[in-house]
């Protein structure tokens, strides 16, 4: 299946939330990350997300999945200069 | 349609894109939006963020279109508390 995810985490630990979504998906901008992944890869990056963040702390991962990426059309506007996987 | 958008600006236009999104899309993650909005609508907002966002400071705003909400399954993983429309 076809997946965004969103992150919102405390500073502490975005390098290793970048790290883990990085390790399944393509990082698109800054906390995003899109791609195809199976059931069961997802699972895993959900089960491996949850041990990183610290909900009382309000962390959040949102993921949007969809059967199918033509489903979705994916517009950038402004500047795709940002070279994503060179931020950390 | 229904959209989901994620900008990625400098700090010193966060306040400006957050007012410009939210008064058209629901606010679900710190700059992560989503919604039904018309194509005129989406036109207008990609206008208004365009003269916000500096293209040279590598702004963006990541846009993904779907024609039905339906198409879509969104899972909050983590921390649901955050009052997003209560961080600025």
């Amino acid at each position: 299946m076809y997946v965004i995810a969103v992150y919102d985490v405390d500073q502490k630990r975005c390098g290793k939330m970048l790290k883990l979504c990085r390790s399944y998906l393509h990082h698109i901008q800054n906390s995003v990350f899109e791609g195809e992944i199976t059931e069961g890869k997802l699972e895993e990056l959900k089960v491996s997300a949850k041990k990183i963040m610290n909900e009382d702390d309000e962390d959040s991962l949102i993921l949007f999945k969809s059967r199918n990426e033509k489903w979705l059309d994916k517009e950038i506007v402004g500047s795709e200069k940002r070279s994503v996987d060179n931020i950390l």
